[in-house]
């Protein structure tokens, strides 16, 4: 086999290791009445509706990051990503964003599929010229399995509460 | 630049990603007093110092999956894999484990960084190659993707604590 279609499979693995994890909290997010996410997942920890906007607006910021586009749903930036969790924060329902988070990973899926190898392994766009040359490792490929387990560590934290 | 060391760049980062979490694992167990370990890491959920023996015992299962030996702490098998968190259980102590991490994650850093890119697109030992000739993604490098995945699930789990 050649070394292309190497590369080719194991970037095919990293996307199926994301949609593992988007799944997994798909399921998560489906297994309880809405009011149970407003609940924080252990005492004085975050609430599990937080941590589900903060996934989407995590991946949300892949679409600007790869150049594919800008961010879906920009409103949840400021909430979510560069506020800690806060019961004053007036914040979409459970049932928005997990529309929100599905219509997303539905776009990325899409982009992420129609990605060459080259397009995975250049840099992302906050990464200059200058530093990708000394640091060829800040590539997409790298952002993705960032993004991975940052999901899988959300998720861990999700799976502790008592519903 | 040739495939083949797109092939090699993104097998590097991968076991870099799982250094990356071993090492977030190391800080954590280090910042606080033996005895703080001992507890659950929220209320009626896993204690710390059971974590970090689970942890020990995957990482350990990837010897003999990847055909690189014989686990090094068998003994661990039965208890930290095979069955829940329990007070009865006769646990080594949070230093002995912490150890037991340290040596393990040495010896498997240098195992990995002698594979080369065949080695981690090869099958490894629970799969049957009729099985793999079918499903090629069954590959080592599958195993340490789902690996680093399951260490941050549980990093996220550990940070929850109040110590």
């Amino acid at each position: 086999m050649s070394d292309y279609q190497y590369t080719e499979r194991i970037i095919k693995q990293m996307i199926a290791a994301w949609a593992e994890q988007n799944k997994r909290v798909d399921v998560f997010f489906a297994e309880y009445n809405e009011d149970v996410y407003l609940k924080e997942v252990a005492p004085k920890r975050n609430r599990a509706i937080y941590l589900l906007g903060h996934l989407v607006a995590v991946n949300d910021g892949m679409l600007p990051l790869f150049n594919l586009g800008d961010k879906m749903f920009p409103e949840l930036t400021a909430d979510f990503l560069f506020t800690p969790d806060n019961v004053e924060t007036k914040m979409p329902t459970v049932g928005e964003l997990k529309k929100q988070w599905k219509e997303l990973n539905l776009k990325l899926s899409e982009r992420f599929n129609a990605m060459r190898v080259e397009d995975w392994m250049g840099r992302h766009t906050s990464v200059s010229e200058d530093d990708f040359t000394n640091e060829p490792h800040r590539n997409k490929l790298n952002v993705l399995i960032s993004r991975v387990n940052h999901q899988a560590y959300h998720l861990g934290q999700l799976k502790l509460m008592h519903p």
